[in-house]
């Protein structure tokens, strides 16, 4: 009998298990031994056979893949980072990737064709069996994102008229059936989704009793060109494990399933953290160069900001030339309020991504947020004046940086929810475009009311 | 037949549709009508009618509640946010708490009694019917975050012996199974788990074929202390719908299912991305002073980092004196610097959680990742370099912002890797500690290099 393995933690396994560490790949690598390479790649699944060919260096994933010429498992190639599968499709020649393909479940096998330069795609495609080829070229005549392009094409259909019994020996009949499945479609004559049935409700009724009788009537339908992410919204809001897809005259086209969801929801989060911190894309994988092309707009745009509000310090270099401590001081104002703006900044775009915040309760959510930044600000306020009346021992620089301080957190407190909410009913993301906006609002009321303040008070 | 109904935006309806909208809430409460509250709420999904109570003001949530009191569908309360959640438990009776509970799937009753103070749960607990306490009380033996806490203990389990006819005939005779199930699994006589078997595979052979022959052996199995995070990793690494539970001694305790898990990846999205903001937890629903309390601990230890920047500038003060022009410029420098790293950073953080970046590939991440912060950091000495002499007219200033910044850009990139990737190793949550480090690191390169440099070139 099988001991129940537990399962190491995965980056245990990854860096310590023989099977996986890049040093052995290299020196079965520099033994020329193609044979080894495969006995060590063979019993891993493919999620971390393409884990590993990420994590060592292109000239050894390059020798892998040409000890793996003509063996490499196809799935492994739908799992692999984007970037890092352009390098070894690469590598493979057209029929070698063809057959590949092949091989792949329909939406991987799209996945796969979709990321391929023009050409290399209508090689790809005509080289495809012909039911496969329409099967994806089918798919890619939706956008990206959509549900059309992520469904699942093979589905089992069976009218309401049947029964149990019926059903089960269609189940047992026809091999071209999909392999794994947890629902079935019960569809009318025009082939209109009117009810799902779970697999386990099927294997609890008895022979004759008729679909229609134990079927869930009106299943949420998802249309091809639904966006995934609204999609998966749906699938965590009505715990859905699989939703009928329709065209536009209603028909059946596929089934959307959870584990495809489950990649959508992934996605999003990489998008989403990625955006907050001036990000556009994963680039953990590209070459230096083409990672510093990607982030430099990001920057030129802060460098943008930075100097707005280098203008407005400069508008009190007299002030500052007659009051040193000034320069001293006045980085903290500004970054108390970038700080405290992006907390709230932070749970409102995280909010509006789940829904949570809307047009309903937005008032009430700034106005939590407003109160939130008095606080902190009266609080810091009096620490931030405490700690410069020790340093400077001059009481009115002390309350000229209390009254900057509680100024700039009320207005981050603000704008880090009202920014968000503002590009978000402009239609721009506000993931990617808040937190510029919010640095630039808090570091010039930051620098405008600790110096203004300083050259009525204290000059 | 059942017209397609292609599903609105989630928002829209929630703003749109009028049995949603906060107003006709008010409206119905105002006219005193708890029937119409009811007839508002009752065609609504629990999850989209919690998520109407989250958005109410308090008071409004408290008259829709004695609306519907006695006839409150328990998964509404699964469903609502954990501190929104606990301001209706203290609403309701315990009586009516209790029946609530009851009626719950295991696992959302867990949730529900793990919230309760001491005392609340106790009061619950005693007044569940037995079979329910007990399954809630060994629940909540395990830690939280544990698979075992999370997993549903109901689970289909027949020998290996046993036909695909024997297993549907006790599948229909016994009507204690669940009611929704994906997979079943074969155990050895002392109840380990040898196999497990989608549904449609049992749907897809004839009666007489045995269990043994078509079931998947060596299921991954989960231990019950096992992190739920590490389950995610698993289920999303290896494609898995359900997988088996087992207690210390290799027995079945239960099964984790994917949707599960895909609130478990919620969970961990949430906790990233609030944390790389310097927010502890959702406090979206918290009242104004609970959340300033909350957010206020990391915004001291940012004033901490604000007052070091600080104290490296007033090292320089007689050099500021003599220049003021570098008060007004010092603040690009940091600030590039912290945009920098912060880009590197979130990749770094993210890769840290999806496993891809380990001791195996650090040192050419790190490498790449300075090179990234070498080319920047001459891209942006140039277009600095340029600004400064426009604006100042002064070629040596000039040169020392240039020298200053591909400094401090060479320091963003190897930090913005390399902390996280120590914090990790100390086992310090990468995600919560790395940004306040990062701009420590580069306010204080920033101001320093540019400052320091300015004393000597240009005194």
């Amino acid at each position: 009998m099988a001991e129940p393995h537990t399962v190491p933690r995965a980056d245990d396994r990854a860096d310590d298990t023989p099977a996986l560490t890049p040093d052995l790949v290299r020196q079965v690598l520099e033994a020329g031994d193609a044979e080894a390479v495969r006995a060590r790649l063979a019993p891993l699944h493919a999620a971390d056979a393409a884990d590993l060919l990420e994590r060592i260096a292109p000239d050894e994933r390059s020798a892998v893949l040409e000890a793996l010429r003509g063996v490499l498992d196809p799935d492994i190639l739908a799992e692999l980072d984007e970037t890092v599968r352009g390098e070894v499709v690469e590598q493979m020649a057209p029929q070698e990737l063809a057959q590949a393909v092949a091989r792949l479940d329909d939406d991987d096998a799209v996945e796969v064709v979709a990321d391929l330069d023009e050409e290399t795609r209508r090689d790809i495609l005509a080289r495809l069996p012909q039911a496969d080829r329409l099967a994806v070229e089918q798919a890619l005549t939706f956008e990206e994102d959509t549900v059309g392009r992520l469904m699942q094409r093979a589905t089992v259909v069976v009218p309401a008229y049947w029964t149990v019994g019926e059903t089960i020996d269609y189940l047992r009949a026809d091999a071209s059936l999909p392999d794994t499945f947890f629902d079935i479609f019960i569809v009318d004559p025009r082939h209109r989704p009117v009810g799902s049935l779970p697999l386990s409700r099927i294997l609890r009724n008895r022979r004759p009793v008729g679909l229609a009788e134990i079927m869930d009537g009106e299943p949420v339908m998802l249309p091809v060109a639904m966006d995934q992410e609204e999609a998966a919204f749906l699938f965590r809001q009505q715990d859905l494990t699989s939703a009928p897809v329709v065209d536009e005259s209603g028909r059946l086209a596929g089934v959307l399933t959870i584990d495809d969801v489950v990649d959508v929801i992934d996605e999003e989060h990489e998008d989403d953290i990625l955006k907050l911190g001036g990000v556009y894309e994963d680039d953990l994988y590209h070459a230096a160069a083409a990672t510093t092309a990607k982030r430099f707009p990001w920057l030129l745009v802060n460098l943008g900001t930075a100097v707005v509000a280098s203008l407005v310090i400069a508008q009190f270099e007299a002030t500052i030339e007659a009051i040193v401590a000034l320069a001293v001081l006045m980085p903290i104002v500004a970054s108390m309020g970038g700080n405290a703006g992006t907390q709230t900044l932070t749970v409102a775009v995280r909010a509006l991504a789940t829904r949570e915040l809307s047009a309903t309760n937005a008032m009430r959510i700034v106005v939590k947020e407003v109160l939130v930044g008095g606080f902190s600000g009266m609080l810091f306020a009096a620490i931030a004046a405490a700690v410069t009346l020790a340093w400077f021992g001059n009481w009115l620089l002390g309350a000229v940086i209390a009254a900057a301080m509680v100024v700039n957190l009320l207005v981050a407190g603000l704008s880090g929810v009202a920014i968000p909410l503002a590009l978000d009913r402009m239609r721009i993301d506000p993931a990617i475009a808040s937190s510029v906006v919010l640095t630039t609002v808090t570091d010039v009321v930051g620098f405008f009311a600790f110096l203004g303040l300083a050259a009525a008070v204290l000059l």
